[in-house]
């Protein structure tokens, strides 16, 4: 490629015209008729080479995928679908830009996002900043919603990144079944929904760690926890679900168990983990305290 | 600051909160009613330290400013208006963060473009990305649409930043008036929507430089150009004029002369600067050839 403009034609041919009617890559912002959805949801989330991918274990197709897929599970942790998203990278000449672009088109498609624009520039290292909008029919599923009482839900078995991570340590292929889901986490847009519908009083995605984001959660509804169990993914082990990451399954409170459980109908069913308590700033699993395990940036 | 969720925390109070009935930062996505607008626009852009600007020569609050000033641009440049944006840092935990938030929340306020999200990373460098989304009452306008005959307009002198940048690497104060312009560009909304309403058929920003921009437009809308003059700021060379970029001026088509002045009423007035012709890939200055001279990043 001999330049940024070049760079940005052939990247928009990878991604493929603007859904009909709408206005995408190659102006300077895009543009749609607006949509009858009663709310609109706002994201933005970076992957940083280095950070939030090793490059010598996963794919630059697989760090595209990921800063699309953090993104549609922050709309998901609120109750929404996606519907557009902008990609913007920061990195070097020496960037594989089509083995990048790859990847963001692959989880655009697969993820029902398309990228309507974006922004290509000059950095050290690589840095891919996604930012998307979504719709919610309904008042999105903030965090700070949750009840003593209610019932604490997760949409799946954790720890399944951090085990694929160790196992690509370890020797793994990036096909097998735990590092599939460390280089290509699946956002649970179809359960946020599901959540939404049945009445989640609070929700987010696990993308620190289950403690930490379950704190996030407890602190900003008021609430203490205490949880009889946690789901660990087959090859994971309870550290890993715990504290690991990136899972990108949803935690939930909801009052009603009978309709949670109605309302996911055809998918797989939440796992209830325990209870919100009226005892703010605790948190206790199997009685025991559990402190706010989890990663964040070093600032 | 001890880490991510306290940094967070703090740079929420220097944002302020959202808009009533919205939500802001704190929540996985930012969330608000939708809006009755028929055109929803949405930009991402970013800005990286040493790159986009000299930390020698402007403060990272200066930073912090284009990063959603270069945004509100790429609205105004659609013939929109901002409606709210999010703010992505990926830096090292030595940026002073207080700093660059300052500027980042002066533009907000300033621009009339809420920040209502974000994420903070860890990065080499400095990348700081913005998404905005804005509105249109009217179809937006393209780079694609002029057509031979019309009218070329700009709605300012140009070279201010290019010769900002000069006198500040001469010694110059930031707050002198050149260097000002280009410490913090002043994105054209009024002028976006004025040039909306008057009939625009095709409009650009000047970022990378009035000759690469013009070029950018001519190229999207099949035509070539003829330009009498180029307007150039007191203070600033023609060179800098027609290549330094980051003025953000508009550049606009347009077929009737009489209702742009109108329509310009209460604002600078725009400045006419040629016509577009039907000679698809030919643009001159007073019948010199006239390349796409400017800034591309090189990929």
């Amino acid at each position: 490629m001999t330049g940024e403009f070049d760079a940005i034609r052939a990247l928009a041919a990878t991604l493929g015209p603007a859904p009909a009617g709408e206005i995408g890559i190659g102006d300077d912002a895009a543009a749609a008729p607006s949509e009858a959805a009663p709310w609109t949801l706002l994201a933005i989330d970076s992957v940083v080479a280095g950070v939030h991918a090793d490059l010598a274990l996963v794919g630059l197709d697989d760090l595209g995928w990921k800063a699309v897929a953090v993104n549609v599970s922050d709309i998901a942790a609120m109750g929404g679908e996606p519907t557009r998203c902008v990609v913007s990278v920061a990195g070097s000449g020496r960037t594989e830009l089509s083995e990048l672009y790859r990847g963001i088109a692959a989880a655009a498609r697969e993820l029902a996002c398309p990228v309507v624009g974006g922004d290509l520039c000059t950095a050290r290292g690589l840095v891919v900043s996604v930012a998307i909008t979504g719709r919610a029919e309904g008042p999105p599923v903030l965090r700070s919603g949750a009840s003593s009482g209610e019932r604490i839900w997760v949409t799946g078995p954790l720890g399944a990144s951090a085990a694929g991570l160790r196992e690509l340590r370890a020797g793994a292929s990036r096909g097998d079944p735990l590092p599939s889901l460390h280089a290509r986490p699946r956002p649970r847009v179809a359960e946020g929904l599901a959540a939404r519908r049945v009445g989640a009083t609070a929700m987010i995605d696990v993308s620190d760690g289950f403690a930490a984001d379950l704190w996030h959660l407890a602190r900003a509804s008021g609430v203490g926890f205490e949880l009889d169990d946690v789901p660990v993914r087959a090859g994971a082990t309870l550290e890993e679900a715990l504290s690991g990451g990136e899972d990108y399954q949803l935690v939930f409170t909801a009052p009603a168990d009978a309709e949670v459980l109605a309302g996911f109908a055809g998918l797989d069913p939440p796992i209830p983990v325990g209870w919100c308590t009226a005892e703010a700033g605790s948190g206790r699993l199997r009685g025991e305290v559990l402190p706010a395990l989890g990663w964040q940036h070093p600032w």
